[in-house]
């Protein structure tokens, strides 16, 4: 049999997937699964979105430009001027979702053997994409006592190689929702000037932002126009994670020309999507004022409900819709499995995700879990029950 | 300024895309332009298809399953074995367009450095794609007096080293037209088993095989389990190039459980996109069998009308919708610009795709164009008119 790719090896799994056999198995013995394990909101899409597609006029259904049309693009760069972020149409690259972009982004950026530092619990395909392209992770451990705030610059800076090209962070953050200050984005900006590498923000959360506090892209802030690149996504901001549609936004003309031949060479983003996306920019305000509320009100009650379990430790999340807890657990991935495996509530049981996942320093977050707080405060509040329950059983 | 990867400034430029702020110019001045130059049908999406997507129900837009869902690739795995590829629903990853296929696949089995063998002239994007993942395409030629059939096995031989991991065809070809015959194939299948390499076959052209000629699949052969990988799209045998919709298929379970590693990264394929080639499936056979009569009727009047052009040699395809010729001018690059900037026939004028893109050894093809006969016959028929008329005029 011919060899599989050392990369194709070293291709991490997804932290939840293995979970997916024990969650299918629980539920053909009839226990009812909440899951607090994956970021698909149950929000309703924008009617203005649905409404697009179903009245689409398509006969043939053709390619899209690949850096998607100057039309969807202008649109977009109405919107982010909305945003306090000045941009124009040529400084955006449309992608099929926040992976492609930050696929591209790290094609374009990085060869193989190259690192970029990522403040950890990180989004966990951040590995499967480095892995792909050949480049090393190297992670700057952030804690749950902080609340997962921005690392001592001093620990960034110990670990700049020759090697280093770029920082990437999430803000609002996944898995932690923790939202960087503005202060924040200063001390990133003049680390990533002092050494000339890329500042990458996945920026995805934007709008989920709470108690009043701002979200600072770093595309806002001046002196950083060649240093900073956004990965952006329609799937959380209008609960479109199908649609499969993101962009690369930067106002280094080289590097967007060079993400480019990377989006020509996959042709297109996917049109039907692109329908649904250009129609979502007319989402009325409305809507995300009751999103946000809505997510408000339910991490105020997994937060409120989780600190009442003996044991447990939970970050303060400022924004996204996750937080991860600290367990009285020594193997939360072990927990999780046993959760869905040995262990119901009258029938229920709770999916989460263990945090090792998150993290790529060895043995780091093996007591913690992420939760999406993305099911009705009902469930929620269930679930935490489930939760509690559940650790007293535990035959930890 | 942080630098750009090695990488991003090897990544190739679109061949065609350097041509198109020409043919931009060209239309402002009121020239009307027929597109030879890209594989974009003008037929007719399936209805089925374009109803189940207008017809559709979804509230939530939410993320496909990575590998796509049991029931789609239930169906997709019976039009294989319809098609004498017998395989089933776990032999199958649906991707984001046979891009995406291609890129994991790639992804799966090779390193950088690794090689991989492609007769040329091949699709430019195979360039793409191996320059994404730090490949070296090593060409072998095929020649224009052969009508492009499959290079001597002794010049595959000779190219093998211990870096090769796989020999990849386009069958029926693009550019060429060509189709592999079952001879063919297994003159191919005696080579990958001896040198234990992976044969990729992109086969999304399969329904469009000529003048009564059969395709042959790689994985129709038996003994070839371990070895075959086919890349698919519903792009082309649909219309449907903007779905964005391919697979993977292949039996070998190693393979399949890698490149599973690279779709859970990106999440998953585009909703919408997936519920129309779901119901694509169901297109009834009467629309192919329209589809194909009109598209070798479009081969015969362009093949014939071009072969009355002294000077002119051209191929003769048996499959897909494309043909090179070969013209007597020095450097179809600027031979094609020069349509586009320079000439017009009564305010009329063609783009044609030079073939020197499609080859990777330098200098080859300098004199050869590739035209997609995706016009109808009398916009094909004016357009070797033109470029008769061009060929007269052009100051060689």
């Amino acid at each position: 049999m011919p060899s599989i790719s050392k990369k194709g090896i070293q291709m991490p799994e997804s932290p939840i997937r293995k979970l997916v056999p024990y969650a299918e198995d629980a539920k053909k013995r009839g226990v009812k699964v909440f899951h607090l394990n994956i970021g698909q909101p149950d929000i309703k899409t924008p009617q203005v979105a649905l409404d697009a597609v179903k009245n689409n006029t398509i006969e043939t259904l053709s390619y899209a430009r690949s850096e998607g049309s100057e039309e969807y693009r202008t649109k977009l760069a109405r919107y982010y001027v909305n945003n306090n972020i000045p941009v124009t149409a040529d400084n955006i690259i449309v992608t099929t979702g926040g992976s492609e972009a930050l696929l591209f982004t790290i094609g374009s950026i990085t060869d193989p053997g190259d690192e970029i530092i990522i403040p950890e619990p990180f989004y966990a395909n951040y590995n499967g994409f480095s892995t792909a392209s050949g480049v090393t992770v190297v992670p700057v451990i952030s804690k749950i006592e902080d609340n997962f705030a921005l690392p001592k610059i001093e620990d960034f800076e110990k670990l700049i190689t020759n090697k280093t090209k770029a920082i990437l962070i999430c803000n609002p953050g996944n898995p932690t929702g923790y939202l960087y200050s503005e202060e924040e984005i200063e001390k990133l900006k003049k680390i990533v000037l002092k050494h000339d590498l890329y500042l990458i923000a996945d920026e995805v959360y934007r709008e989920f932002a709470y108690d009043g506090l701002k979200h600072t892209s770093v595309l806002s802030l001046e002196g950083l126009d060649q240093h900073a690149i956004v990965i952006d996504s329609v799937s959380k901001r209008y609960s479109m994670c199908g649609a499969r549609i993101g962009c690369i936004v930067s106002k280094n003309v080289t590097f967007v020309k060079t993400a480019i031949k990377f989006a020509q060479a996959r042709l297109s983003p996917p049109t039907y999507a692109l329908i649904a996306s250009e129609a979502a920019l007319d989402t009325p305000q409305s809507y995300f004022d009751d999103v946000i509320e809505e997510y408000v009100s339910r991490r105020n009650t997994l937060i409120a409900e989780l600190k009442k379990i003996d044991g447990v430790k939970v970050a303060n999340p400022k924004g996204a819709f996750y937080c991860v807890a600290e367990l009285p657990v020594k193997d939360s991935d072990a927990f999780a499995q046993w959760l869905l495996e040995d262990f119901n509530l009258n029938n229920e049981t709770v999916m989460v995700a263990p945090a090792s996942g998150f993290y790529s320093t060895p043995g780091e977050g093996k007591n913690q879990i992420r939760m999406a707080y993305v099911l009705n405060e009902n469930d929620l509040k269930r679930s935490v029950e489930i939760l509690a329950e559940a650790l007293k059983q535990y035959p930890n």
